[in-house]
């Protein structure tokens, strides 16, 4: 009854034949596009296997995939990696909606980076459907496309109150997928929030699954979560719909990374009990705990408000930020009722206060809360100050420790670790490059040198370009891993380039420019022309660019010749552009609003702009655009910080009317800038409760500020004054 | 001397040790990735040539380019196809700017759809530089990205009074590039646009080059273009810049296809003289013959004007538009002077008056030109009616006879074919497959079934739906030929799909419906999905999209479902929507709007929406938009008639706010159509003297029709009753 099978159609020979208690193995090597269907009937004493010949030796790639149906099932070593599911899942509990799996086990599987090469296409890796089935010990990492990574699906009657459980699973890295459908997990739907589903999720690894801010959205009844780790994530396990979930013994580790969070409550009945948290810096919907205001009357499918929830016996530690009623506004006006917060330690050894109101907190009562010795709050009961300490643990956790602390603070031993998650067999090492982490080449000035040692190039490569030295470019350079380009000396090298972008940043790559001037007046003579160019093509990979002490002049061959052009599908997590000098350009230092199907995407995490002087640009410095209302993300988040504008924003092609314009940014900080004789700064707040502080800019014969939309902000220190400048 | 290399490096040392009268034979076989400097010092006796082993079985292919630098330099058989230069040209008459060729000749050499696959990525297929150069009988066909095809650059002293001959080459079909950036061929550019040229472009065969509306682009002084011959080009021989040139002895044959066109005059002391033109239909700066407007004291890149110009001798037959004073506006406000048009036949046999005079033609002395008998002009005098017959000659001409006619017209034999062009080893046959032309298939209800059955499919392939069956697709079907999926019987069959697009058109697609249901209720609960998509990525190949008495119903999982969605970078030749059935979708029927950057481009050429009935939309119809104020091209064309919209337009995310909304849209027919309880009708017209009539529709408790710009339109008839629909 063990069956070694090499290719698909022995593999679909041996499961037609398969009986109880049979192993079908799989060949050592690459299975390519294999599109696997394991059913059959197997017993609870003698299950049918599908295994691997050698674990780590077999890889399905491709369009390769898998579904389960029948009973009994057990699948375990298989690894899919390098390619992607044709259809809307990698794995699944399920042949057809009506030929389910049950009682069944998936066990040490990998799914590594087997992602649709566009971004913007979606689908599952894993889809959970039947009952009694077991996900465990799989490590899954990378995704980065649209879409849920692993689901519960309630859609029939025959999966529902399935209790299964999923556990000591790793999941991997997932980067900020900068729109919704980037969450981990996600049990039910809206659509049948009010069924029961009965998971059990325990001890599992989170592991920067950072692609938008539910780490796990819940979204049906009786659910429980425990002992699970959340290392650095940025988002919060969300009781998004259904009642009665327990949220019991979970450990949440930001280290002070940003946007990191906890718990978010909605819904009636939630228990978020013995969770320990620590170093969480997340606002808003990712604080450390979030119990958010609800519609009232809500459709199962909106806000359903907070009752009969309770926080008890958890221990916030360094948290930044405790959000109670959350989200409140006109359509989600119904503060939490008969609520409770009790028995919990907030100690914050930089922060006072760490809590936010937003509603009438009457129907929550607060009782035997610890607060640090410096600890304040404005809910004026059940709240005492207590001396505390924080004492390391075998375990290695920091517990906080005060006489007024009576039961010992402790961490289940059975909280997930990187060790007893995932496999043994399946690395987890982190296995990307940093920009500035390789070898430093020298390169000749000349014609297309730059072009060629890009080509012998590696990951986190510094290219050092001679002092002064004249570089021409006739093909464009592509960018496809991490790269540097630095003059090493006084004079900045020049750059020229005849193609329609010297660089093209393409999946994978990450750019960084110091200390570099480049020319434009060889460049083509057609509109469009732009120094660094994304791929057109969808990239799943987010990138970075840092702009440093360059220099940027004579971009004026023809209309709209932009100093960086994205395009739709990019996402890049940081753009960093400062101490540079951009002057004589027809178009745009950047416009990054690619986005514009309007449903919460954008192209940019964190835009930094600083220290910059930019003259005669015909474009706007700045186009940043986020459309839709979805509240899924929390970015961009944008910097102007100390940048002068001279005549920006003139030319007849600026359809921004604008030197900075700005629509529906989370975050905008623009400090200290001087805009002289230039356009304005045009800001449109539509979402979010955006954080807005226009502080002590300079407006010498420019258009000033202009604000819309319904959203608060802080314009402050506006000046008018006539600009001096040292020669 | 006469030398086989089998690679670069032989190649190379070939070159490197070539003395006047060796012969450099480039071995049989694929050349891959080959860019070659063919540089030396031939003699006028003696030149140094470099040639192929067998013409025909030497292919230069993927990122392949050649560069000719020196002097006497012959180049012949060379056949570049199957990839695209990395650098700005195919095959340059330079090293670079100080290193050109002069003396050398380009014979029977081939570039054959070499095109990037970045549509929007510009390059040049052949750069002519230095002086003295021939450029005969070349075949080059199927440019399909931005850029002219073949310039002859004067940007240095050494280019200038060159004497090229250009002559005998085969430019074959150039498809429409939807934006500036399509012509076939340019001489000068507006910077040097005063500085003698001295090219001679002579007995050319221009077949169907229609990449935007300058087939030719003259810019600059002296040039001469006699015996060419442009077979249904849908554009015109432009003297944009310079003055001085002379047109002679040419043909156009537009044989009644849409937008074909003759010469347009700008500048001065330009010749137009002995060229017969027939069947051209083009209008506005695509006449049979265009004398325009020019801007009083014009820089010499804007529109100089026409000055000591004539029109002599010419022969229109059956051609509906001459053009007078066109483009006149507030800018270009100076009519020609000291013109003549004279000894010229326009004779139609459907439209009387050809004519059209858009400001003062005093400046133009009309002299002895014949109409036919039933010819009438507004232009009082220097016309005459005439009997004409038209008798075939020889050559297959239609020549007009007439007693009034004194001298014999004529036809050179030095007339361009496409026989005496080009190449004789080198196929002009097109190998495009249109749709409906395949073999029939017919294809079992399933799931899948409409997947595994595209695979085996070829171009032209009618795949059959069984009547009333199911398709369930989780798979998005691939569309890389042209392919047609029909219902045979009464009952439409239904498709149903899992994935956010069930037809994907990739590059070489183009797709026809007919008669198919369409349901949305298995799709991804996400936003954005569609029944049909284009490619994410850059299609090189237009497409073409029919649907025909298909029914798309049920498409409200998520917000956004369209029943089209294209991306940048897509071009469609015809997208054609008629007698079909929408309801209850949550998205647009289509959003043509994806080119945004507004330098004149946009996503459709014809659109036509016919006999459609359209009911709880909660999107637009329609949206259909053309950026930026360039002339180069004249679409995109609508017709939107006899469709009945019923509570269409009004969801929350239909940003257009209106059930059909055009911007920059050239031609506008909406008529007979019925808004019920809908959105309104958006139109902006911007740019082109746009054709505009809304005629004939009812609008019953709907926004009427609200249109901003600056341009002409007529809208008449428009009613306000409430429709009676029969059951
Ligand atoms: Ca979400
Ligand atoms: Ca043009």
């Amino acid at each position: 009854n063990g069956l070694l099978v090499k290719d698909v159609i022995e593999f679909n020979d041996a499961v037609k034949h398969a009986n109880p208690g049979d192993v079908i193995t799989l060949a050592n090597g690459v299975w390519n596009n294999a599109e696997l269907v394991f059913e059959g009937k197997g017993t609870e004493e003698e299950p049918i296997t599908l295994t691997v010949e050698e674990k780590g030796k077999v890889t399905l790639e491709g369009n390769s995939n898998l579904q389960l149906a029948g009973e009994h099932l057990i699948v375990e070593g298989l690894v899919f990696k390098n390619g992607y599911t044709p259809t809307n899942a990698v794995i699944s509990f399920r042949k057809n909606r009506e030929e389910m799996a049950n009682n069944c086990r998936l066990t040490e599987c990998v799914i590594d980076n087997y992602n649709n090469p566009e971004r913007q296409v979606q689908d599952y890796w894993v889809t959970i459907y039947g009952q009694n089935n077991r996900i465990d010990h799989n490590h899954i990492a990378g995704k980065k496309n649209l879409g849920v990574t692993m689901i519960v699906g309630l859609d029939t009657e025959g999966s529902r109150k399935n209790n299964h459980s999923i556990d000591h699973n790793y999941f991997g890295p997932r980067p900020t997928y900068g729109n919704n459908g980037g969450e981990t997990l996600r049990i039910g739907t809206s659509h049948h929030a009010l069924e029961n589903s009965n998971t059990l999720v325990e001890s599992n690894y989170f592991d920067r699954t950072n692609g938008e801010h539910e780490i796990i959205s819940n979204k049906a009844c009786q659910n429980t979560f425990k002992y699970n780790t959340f290392y650095e994530c940025t988002g919060t396990l969300t009781m998004r719909h259904g009642n009665e979930t327990m949220v019991d013994g979970n450990v949440f580790i930001g280290n002070g990374k940003p946007s990191t969070g906890g718990v978010r409550i909605i819904n009636e009945t939630q228990t978020v009990i013995n969770n320990y948290h620590i170093g969480l810096t997340g606002y808003r919907f990712r604080g450390a705990f979030v119990m958010m205001n609800g519609v009232p009357n809500s459709p199962p499918n909106r806000y359903v408000p907070v009752i009969d929830s309770k926080l008890e016996n958890n221990t916030f530690i360094n948290c930044d930020h405790i959000q109670l009623c959350a989200g409140s506004d006109s359509e989600r006006s119904q503060a939490p009722r008969t609520s409770e917060i009790s028995g919990n330690i907030f100690y914050n050894e930089n922060k006072n206060d760490t809590f936010t109101v937003y509603d009438d907190i009457s129907g929550i009562t607060f009782k035997d809360n610890l607060l640090g010795e410096n600890g304040v709050s404005a809910i004026k009961s059940g709240f005492e100050n207590a001396a505390i300490t924080l004492v390391k643990n075998d375990q290695g956790f920091l517990i906080p420790k005060s006489d007024k602390i009576k039961n010992e603070i402790s961490i289940s031993p059975k909280i997930a670790t990187k060790a007893n998650t995932g496999t043994s067999w399946y690395s987890k090492a982190d296995n990307s490059v940093a920009l500035n982490t390789g070898k430093t080449i020298k390169v000749e000035p000349g014609i297309n040198t730059l072009y060629e040692i890009v080509k012998t190039s590696e990951a986190g490569d510094i290219i050092e370009l001679e002092d002064d030295g004249t570089y021409l470019i006739t093909k464009a350079v592509k960018i496809n891993h991490p790269l540097t380009f630095k003059t090493v000396g006084a004079k900045k090298a020049t750059v020229l380039f005849e193609r329609m972008m010297a660089f093209e940043i393409q999946n994978g790559g990450s750019l960084s420019l110091e200390n570099v001037s480049f020319d434009g007046t060889k460049s083509p003579d057609y509109a469009g022309n732009s120094v660094i160019s994304t791929s057109k093509n969808s990239m799943i990979d987010n990138y970075k660019l840092f702009i440093d002490n360059c220099e940027f002049k004579d971009m004026v061959v023809n209309h709209s010749f932009d100093v960086l052009r994205v395009s739709k599908g990019t996402f890049a997590d940081t753009i960093s552009i400062q101490n540079s000098t951009f002057k004589n350009i027809s178009g745009h230092i950047t416009a990054l609003d690619k986005e514009t199907d309007d449903i919460g995407a954008y192209n940019v995490e964190y835009l930094i702009m600083k220290n910059n002087t930019v003259t005669d640009l015909q474009g706007a410095a700045l186009r940043l655009y986020r459309g839709g209302k979805d509240e899924s993300t929390f970015g961009p988040f944008l910097e102007v910080d100390h940048n002068t504008f001279n005549n920006v924003g003139f030319g007849k092609k600026n359809k921004y009317n604008a030197a900075i314009s700005l629509y529906g940014v989370q975050v905008n900080d623009i400090q200290n800038n001087n805009f002289n004789n230039t356009k304005g700064l045009n800001m449109h707040l539509v979402v979010g409760e955006p954080i807005v502080n226009v502080v002590n800019n300079n407006y010498y014969k420019s258009d000033e500020v202009i604000v819309t939309g319904d959203q608060k902000y802080n314009i402050d220190k506006l000046y008018n004054l006539k600009p001096e400048f040292n020669a």
